[in-house]
């Protein structure tokens, strides 16, 4: 064996049946079709009752990353590895046993179904039961299997100090600062406003709070368990919070809700117009987004019963607008040519600066952004994917409506930004719809249509996964050609015939019903397809794939040489692999190295807040990687247009 | 000569007169008692009409002093030791010629009375005509002979920036400090709020405003002329503001006003016991202080035609109490032992966090202190003086309260703090009064009383000043004994006839007459001098000769050793020499080695808004100077009663 497993007699597992014997099937990899539900039942420990969540991940992410991705915490050092021996889980009628769940597990908990869920894909529904956290890790599993050892800028220290005399006349501050030689502490003035007091109330025996090196706070006896933090992905769309236990790097408790800006506009054009239109709107833009995040920190700290004054720190990843708007910085710049950020790097805040009602001297750390339009929401991305330290050629793909796009052959990194439009979240789309009930998130097609639907309610619409699926398996069952046309209504009845019935037109428009309610509802009562829509998807896939196409022609490299595809955001996580490479929008690949990565830019905000090694690395991406703009280059339409058309 | 200064033939002025003969007498120099006038005629240039200001100072005191200490700028780069020949005023009348005036003005300018102003003394009332500023010098005269090279931590930099394009994306903030590369600028959410718009509105040509290596503002086109900072002294009783021009490291204009928290009590430790007993007071006492600062930058600004705007920096000198509460931090622990102070180095803050409405950015500096009762105004006299500069063994002593006193060898440096009581300002004296109009400030006696008094007009009581001038000639003309006992009625009639008729009793207590409206005024209703007020002031003046013969003690130095007696603050600058020297306030020295130090932490306030390296300078004397307390010191009593006496 090559990976430091040791050898271990097989042979009990094997008479078990609990191995495949050598050359046996493995179990079938998945398809990259689909969703998958794991429902998760939480065991709390002797004095509390489980709790049960239920997740919906695409196929092949593992156990794992779907809790943690979810704020389900399970123990782990390793990084998803299957080294620490310590993420173990039960699940319900077992899973694909590895050579690491043979060190880990006897033939009888196998047999009840134990396995490390960093091991266990999820290829179907799952029921997975996970036990009270029984460590106190030093370090923590984030982002894309990323290992993080636990250093976080707030820490917590309990002293007790010597009561001054006439003959100790040292200041409050020096008599704490001295009892803490290790750290270069700075005191700020509300600190000092309380010190005296503090102290003195509580015969001093306090707790420092120091971000970095600055004391924030000191408390009445001991609070050091008491530490956490929030992790904001601040989207245009979605603004997702993750409350983390800082002692232990585990997610206490995770909401998400629309961002409050929604009103003001869909996307960040929109808001940026807004904003020019109209010089009230930008403080109405900045307190909806403190609101949003305001909202959420109280979701968050009342689900984890955790008192909002105790949460000393919060990371936001934000695209370089939501960002600007966020902090009350002039967007404008931003969404006019050249499209010039006002700052790479902005400061740390205090959380109040931005809305937030947490510790009065909380920090806000807030993502650096490469450019206006690859944000810190992106380079969190990085972050908590490793594109900066994994040797493989990758590429990460955050679709939306602006599209970045990072590539890295282990050396050079460049990235760049793709305008693909609203297509993928519904928009521009005839019944496209977000993510939510009643959207066809899944699309089969076959001698009948088999669709997914979110909260498996009727039918309402399209949202951008199914988007894509449609038109994916349009083109594979001869249904849209190479040029995107739907083909003759003949050629329909010839090559699939079961289908053919539901290519029709609405108008002058060819469409294909996906579903009616009854047999007698019209065609534009129904949930369809028009060939408009499909014009709009090919217009945006292009857009990204001309991205990745022009940074592999940079490198140098070929569709083949791409080791793995990260698809990133709120809708690239839920896209399906087969359909995304299917229709062009990544490199022809094998489906099992498109892996959905989910939201990478709440992971990287986590990230941050649990290590300042990895704040530091955060920072140090933006002089590792390059921007590439495409706009400049003179291949850039010929690309486009070559981009456009469906491998049939 | 070994000054530096050439030779030049001396003849032509000798035989106009303008130079004594060589062995002929020199000006008398003065002998420590009474004060001068000076009026000073500022000669604005071409374009301004001049004006006229009067200020009153000890004798002795040069011309240069007298107009920096009053907000009156003279050209000067040398730090007043005549070598840069720059501080060229006009004497009415003349004055001592020296020969660097000999080197500086021709025998005609000499016999119009053109002097350097920092070589005149002034010995006698004096009419200055003051030349408009010639030059934007790199230095500026402070303090006590303190020359400050220019190096502000407020900058300003004019900076025409490129426009931004497709191939120059930089962000705004690169652009910016891309452009002053000798700094590590940093920028705060302020200055990011505005950065776009302002480059933008004022086509990328903008000043950028910075503090230290802070980037505080931008302003649209070149504002660099307009720098100015505002220096406090904050004191218990009254408080002091000189607006500065940080171009030319002049005053601009200075004001004063008595702290707004005299209504909440007289001195630090009544104000104390307020905050003690009321919780609610601490913030009025808060408010009170940032009102008095408000009120004077408003003053100063208006007098200087400054808008309050472009004030973008402002340095505060306060002993401990003062500063705690200017801050808003709890002064509790400064008022009951054993004294501890929150911190010797209150964090720079916002302006506007003292209840300042200057630039929303500008910042503020406040000394640091070495201990409970030697506190930021003591360190920053110390600064003025020089006190860690000079190799001269020296005294400093600020009298009032709460006395401070620090002697230097010329290598260590020792502290203390004596506890001196409301005597020398007034308080606890039968007839005291503030140095107000009407106050007796000067007492001179011989055949009959001669009274100095403030405003010139109908004396209506003993300030400190002439509290301790009028003691000093009662032991002087024999009606005091080395105890302080008033002399019997008969010694007095032999040994002073023409004074024992005011030598008198009020019921049982013997007081001494110093000013009666009519001859038939009963003593009770006139301006006298009590049994009990001498014995008031010899606590006063015992508490704090044993406060220097104990630090003496430790250097192992007698009385003679001592080169320069600095007096400072606005009693001790006001006091007689003569009459210090009597009473044993000072030790026993010639009058010409005690010096009047002006408002030395004023001064020292100006020096760190001029020079970054006097306020490194200031945080490094914490480092340098020892605090001796005294109250733990087992001869202090032993000490105390040998310095009650008088030497007669």
């Amino acid at each position: 064996m090559t990976d430091g497993v040791p050898d271990v007699d097989l042979d009990a597992y094997k008479r078990e049946g609990l191995l495949p014997s050598s050359g046996a099937e493995a179990p079938a990899p998945h398809d990259g079709t689909g969703r998958v539900d794991i429902s998760f039942r939480v065991d709390a420990g002797p004095d509390a009752a489980p709790t049960q969540r239920s997740v919906r991940v695409p196929p092949g992410v593992t156990v794992f990353d779907s809790a943690s991705w979810n704020g389900i915490a399970i123990d782990s050092t390793c990084g998803g590895h299957g080294t620490c021996h310590k993420c173990k889980v039960r699940v319900e009628g077992g899973a694909a046993v590895t050579r690491h769940d043979v060190r880990t597990f006897s033939p009888d908990q196998i047999k009840a179904g134990w396995r490390l869920a960093c091991l266990v894909q999820a290829t179907r529904d799952l029921e997975v039961e996970v036990p009270p956290l029984t460590t106190r890790p030093k370090a923590a599993t984030v982002g894309v299997g990323r290992q993080v050892i636990l250093r976080p800028a707030l820490q917590k220290r309990y002293v007790e100090l010597d009561e001054p005399t006439l003959s100790d006349q040292r200041t409050d501050l020096l008599r704490l600062t001295d009892a803490i030689t290790d750290l270069e502490l700075t005191a700020d003035l509300p600190l000092l406003r309380r010190l005296a007091t503090v102290l003195r109330q509580a015969d001093f025996k306090v707790t420092a709070v120091i971000v970095d090196e600055a004391l924030i706070d000191v408390e009445p006896g001991d609070t050091t368990a008491e530490r956490y933090a929030i992790a904001f992905d601040l989207g245009t769309t979605t603004v997702v919070a993750t409350l983390l236990d800082l002692g232990t790097g585990t997610p206490v408790a995770v909401a998400s809700m629309l961002n409050k800006q929604q009103p003001f506009g869909a996307d960040v054009i929109t808001r940026i117009s807004a904003t020019m239109m109209d010089p009230a709107m930008m403080g109405r833009l900045q307190a909806a987004a403190g609101a949003t995040l305001a909202e959420l920190a109280a979701q968050v700290c009342d689900e984890g019963g955790i008192d909002l004054g105790r949460v000393y720190e919060v990371a936001v990843a934000g695209n370089a607008t939501m960002t600007a708007l966020l902090l009350g910085i002039d967007p404008e710049p931003l969404g006019v040519a050249p499209f010039v950020m006002s700052t790479s790097h902005p400061p740390t805040v205090l959380a109040s600066e931005i809305g937030l009602d947490l510790h009065p001297q909380a920090r806000a750390a807030l993502f650096p952004a490469l450019g206006a339009y690859v944000g810190g929401d992106i380079v969190a991305g990085m972050l908590a994917t490793g594109m900066d330290r994994d040797k493989r050629t990758r590429l990460f793909i955050d679709v939306g409506t602006n599209c970045e796009i990072v590539l890295s052959d282990g050396d050079t990194i460049l990235s760049t930004a793709a305008p693909a439009g609203p297509a993928f979240e519904g928009g521009a789309i005839r019944c496209g719809m977000r993510a939510a009930d009643g959207a066809i998130e899944t699309v089969r097609l076959d001698d009948d249509v088999t669709l997914g639907v979110i909260g498996d309610v009727e039918p309402k619409g399209l949202c951008g996964s199914g988007l894509v699926d449609v038109v994916s398996e349009l083109v594979r069952v001869g249904l849209l050609d190479g040029t995107g046309r739907f083909v003759p209504d003949e050629q329909a009845a010839e090559t699939v015939p079961a289908l053919a019935p539901r290519l029709t037109r609405i108008g002058e428009e060819r469409v294909f019903v996906l579903h009616r309610e009854t047999e007698d509802t019209p065609p534009e009562e129904s949930v369809y397809l028009s060939q408009r829509d499909v014009r709009e998807l090919q217009f945006a896939k292009a857009a990204i794939s001309t991205g990745w196409s022009l940074l592999l022609e940079e490198l140098g490299l070929e569709h083949r040489d791409v080791q793995q595809v990260l698809l990133a955001g709120s809708f690239g996580s839920y896209l399906s692999p087969a359909a995304a490479v299917r229709i062009g929008l990544v490199p022809q690949l094998p489906v099992l190295r498109i892996v959905a990565a989910g939201n990478v830019a709440g992971e990287g905000a986590k990230m941050i807040l649990l290590s300042v090694r990895e704040r530091a690395g955060a920072a140090a991406l933006l002089e590792e990687v390059k921007y590439v703009e495409l706009s400049d280059r003179p291949d850039f339409n010929d690309a486009f247009v070559d981009q456009l058309g469906f491998t049939t």
